[in-house]
C-alpha cells in the first residue's frame, strides 16, 4: 500500500521543521487524524487497535477528559502561587490511592518528577548515590538521562551505579534458579551501595521500574524487590519506585509496586495521569518533601495548576468508574493465557511474559540468539493487520503489548486472529 | 479583610498535601476561582485586574484557545513519533515569525526549552562553556537552576561563568556613561569567554534574556546585546536569546532581540506559547538544530503533540487576530509615560524603566538604598485595591508590571489611580 502523496508531503515538511532526525515509528510512518477510545484512525480512515499507547490510558478522546479539561480552561487556569482546590484535591487523592506517600509535587513529565525524586532522596540522606539498573531509562534531560543511559556503556553521573537488571530468562550466573538467583541480584546491590560509599559519594537511593519495563519485563527473581528494599534501608538509602510505565493500573493493581510487592518510600508518576496533557508528580513523606521544597524552592510555571488537577481528576474519575483497573487484571489475563497456548507452536517465541495489560513476547532466531529483525518485521506485520505494537528490551527483540486501559477482550481477540496470520505468514 | 474559613481551611489543606513551604503570593494568599481576559475572582466574587501574568498572554480563558484546546483533546493527542500536520504546522509558523531559525524542537517548559537550547550550544561548538549573567534565572530544574542560581554566589556548573548584567542605573565603573560603559560590560564577557578557555571548557555560548527581566528589566548601555553577539561569534560561541519573558509579544515587537538590536543563534520560547498548556520550543539553524537530533536523539512524550500545535496556533492566531503586539506598544508606552510623570512626585522612585508591558518601578530609602520593604508594601497595597503585581529586580525592590497582552488603556487608567492612591497612603 503506497503512502499518498499528502504523507509524502508531510514527511518532507517534518524533516524541514523539525530537523531531520526526529524518528517516526515503522517502516512506513502512520499519519494519524483522529482517535477514539483504543483505536486511531489515519489519514485514509483506517482504523488501528492501539495496542501501544499508555499516554491516553482511559482511551483517545474520552469525553469525560475533554469536558473537564475546556471546563476548566474555561474558568481559570492559572500557576499555584495563588491558592486553588484543585491541586491540593488531586494531590490528596493521589497520596490515597498510593498508600504509602503523604504529599506531592507535581511537575509537568516523568523526566521532570524523577528529577524531583532523586533531588529528595539526595537531600533526604545527603547522601549523593545512586544506584539503577543497567537496560532502564528514566527520562529525557541530560541529568536523568546521563543517569541511565540504555544500551551503553553506563551511567555518566560519576555519582550513579548501574547494577545487572534481575530476571530469570538469562540469570547473571547460569544455572542459578529461585533464591540463590535472588541472592546473586542482591549481591549486586550490595556492590554497587558499597562501591558508591567507597568513592565518598555516599548512597542516597534505588530508582528502579517497578515492573523493568524498559528491560523487557523480564520475570523477576522470588523476592528480589522486597529483599532489595530491606538492603536499601539497611544501607541508609531511600527506595524510588519508577510508576511512569508501572502505574495507574497497567498491571491489573493500581501500582507497579503492589504488582510485585514492595513498598517505596517515593513514588514517581507520569504518562498516563493526564490523557496527554503535560502532567507528573513525585510522591513521599512529609520530611522527605518538605526538605524538598525548604532546600529548592522547587517552583514549576505550568505544574499544580488548575488544568493539570481538572484533567488529573477527570482520568481517576473514569478509571474508576469505568473499571479500568478491573478490566487490565480480565483481558490481560485472558490474554496472556492465549498468548501462552501459542507459545509451543512456534519456536521463535523463547519467552512470554508480562502482567495486566503490559506482555512481552520474546522472539529469537533458529540459533537462540535475540532476533530484533524478527520483532521489528512482526510489529510491522501486525501494523499492516491493523494492530500497533512496538519492539522492545534490551536487544529490541521483545513485541511490546501496552495498549490503553479500556482495550477489550473483543479487541484481544481480533489481535489474537491477526497475531496468528502474521505468525502462518513468517513460518511459511 | 478576613479571610473567610475556606480559605484558612485550604492554606491547611494545601500544606498538607503539597507539604509545608510551597510559595504563595501577598501577605494574604489570593483564592482564586475565575478568570476573563485580564481579570481574576477570587472565592468571594472580588475582581482583580491581572498586571502579573505572562502565561495567559492573550487574556484569561480565552474563548478561541478554550475552544482549540477543547476540539483537539475530542480528535486526537498522541505522541510525535505519529505523522501529524499540527507541530509541522506550528513550527513553521515560530520560525517564520522569528526571522532567525530554521527548524524548531519542541518541549513541555521553558527550563526544558533552555536546557536543549545549552545542549545544543555545546553540540554545536564541541565546547563546553556557558556564560550567563549574573542575577539571572533560567529554568528550575538541576542542571539549567545550578548554572543560574539567582542571589546566591554564582553558577555550580563548573562549565558555567556568570558576568554582571549590563546596566545604566548602578554602572559596573561609577561614573562610566554611553560606550565607554558598555565597553566595561563586554570586557566583562570577554574575560569570561577568555577564563572559560584557559580552563578547558572551551565556550559554548552566551545565554541571556534579551531584556534581562529577572535583572529588573535595567537600560542596557547603548549597543550592548549587537556588540556582545560579535564578541560571541568572533569566539567561536552561539548566542541564546532567552524570549519566555521577553518574546511574544511582550515588549510591543515580537520578539525582545529585535527591541533591543541583536540576532541570536538559538531562540527558547515558553511560558505564553500555550496559554497554560505546558508548551516550550527551542529554535535555531539547521544545522544547529540536526546536529542536537543525531546526538542525543532527544524524544519528549508530552511535547510536539496535536494538543500542543492546536492550542500553539490558537494562541498565535488571537495574537494576531486581535492585534496584541500594536495593544502592548500602545497601552505600554502610555502606562509608562504617565508613570514616568509621577516620578518626580515621588523622592522614592530611583528609576522606571521598562519597554511595552513590562515595565519596572525601582524604589529606595531616604538614604537612596534599594528598598524591598517598601516595594512589597506597594504591592500588598495595590492588591487590597485590586491590582496584582510583584516586586523583582537583584535587590526585590522593582516593583514588576507585567500584565496579559489585553491589558487594556482603561485598565491602565484605573491602575494608575490606584497607585496614586498607595502613594499618597505611602506619603501619609
Amino acid at each position: 500500500m503506497p503512502q499518498s502523496v499528502t504523507t509524502d508531503d508531510l514527511i518532507r515538511r517534518r524533516d524541514r521543521a523539525f530537523g531531520a532526525g526526529a524518528r517516526l515509528f515503522y517502516d512506513r510512518p502512520l499519519h494519524l487524524v483522529r482517535g477514539e477510545g483504543a483505536y486511531v484512525f489515519d489519514v485514509d480512515g483506517r482504523r488501528y487497535v492501539d495496542m501501544y499507547n499508555n499516554v491516553p490510558c482511559v482511551g483517545h478522546a474520552h469525553p469525560r477528559v475533554v469536558e473537564a479539561m475546556a471546563r476548566q480552561q474555561a474558568t481559570l487556569n492559572t500557576h499555584n502561587r495563588y491558592l486553588h482546590e484543585g491541586a491540593i484535591a488531586l494531590a490528596e487523592r493521589l497520596t490515597a490511592l498510593q498508600g504509602v506517600t503523604e504529599c506531592v509535587v507535581f511537575s509537568c513529565s516523568g523526566t521532570e518528577a524523577v528529577e524531583n525524586a532523586l533531588r529528595m532522596a539526595r537531600i533526604a540522606t545527603g547522601a549523593r548515590g545512586i544506584v539503577c539498573t543497567d537496560a532502564t531509562y528514566h527520562g529525557s534531560n541530560a541529568w536523568v538521562g546521563g543517569l541511565t543511559r540504555v544500551g551503553e556503556a553506563g551511567p555518566v553521573d560519576r555519582d550513579a551505579r548501574a547494577i545487572a537488571f534481575p530476571q530469570t530468562l538469562r540469570p547473571i550466573t547460569p544455572g542459578l534458579t529461585g533464591e540463590a538467583l535472588t541472592d546473586a541480584y542482591l549481591d549486586r546491590l550490595d556492590d554497587a551501595i558499597d562501591d558508591l560509599k567507597a568513592s565518598g559519594s555516599g548512597f542516597a537511593a534505588f530508582i528502579v521500574c517497578s515492573i523493568l519495563a524498559n528491560e523487557g519485563l523480564p520475570d523477576i527473581p522470588p523476592g528480589f524487590m522486597p529483599r532489595a528494599t530491606q538492603r536499601v534501608h539497611a544501607a541508609g538509602g531511600l527506595m524510588i519506585a519508577d510508576e511512569v510505565q508501572a502505574g495507574y493500573g497497567r498491571t491489573g493493581q493500581w501500582w507497579g509496586y503492589d504488582a510485585v510487592g514492595f513498598r517505596p518510600d517515593i513514588v514517581v508518576t507520569g504518562k498516563p495521569m493526564g490523557a496527554g496533557l503535560p502532567l507528573g508528580a513525585t510522591a513521599a513523606s512529609r520530611a522527605v518533601v518538605e526538605g524538598f521544597r525548604a532546600e529548592t524552592r522547587y517552583f514549576n510555571t505550568f505544574a499544580s495548576s488548575p488544568l493539570q488537577a481538572a484533567v488529573g481528576m477527570a482520568v481517576l474519575d473514569v478509571i474508576e468508574q469505568e473499571g479500568l483497573v478491573a478490566n487490565v487484571a480480565r483481558v490481560g489475563a485472558a490474554l496472556k493465557g492465549a498468548l501462552l497456548n501459542r507459545r509451543g507452536r512456534w519456536d521463535a517465541i523463547i519467552d512470554l511474559r508480562g502482567v495486566g495489560l503490559f506482555l512481552g513476547i520474546e522472539l529469537v532466531d533458529a540459533t537462540g540468539e535475540p532476533d530484533a529483525a524478527l520483532a521489528f518485521a512482526i510489529v510491522c506485520g501486525l501494523r499492516d493487520k491493523g494492530f500497533l505494537v512496538s519492539n522492545a528490551g534490551i536487544f529490541n527483540n521483545v513485541v511490546k503489548i501496552r495498549p490503553p486501559l479500556v482495550f477489550s477482550m473483543a479487541d484481544a481477540d481480533a489481535f489474537l486472529a491477526a497475531w496468528d496470520g502474521v505468525v502462518a505468514e513468517r513460518r511459511g
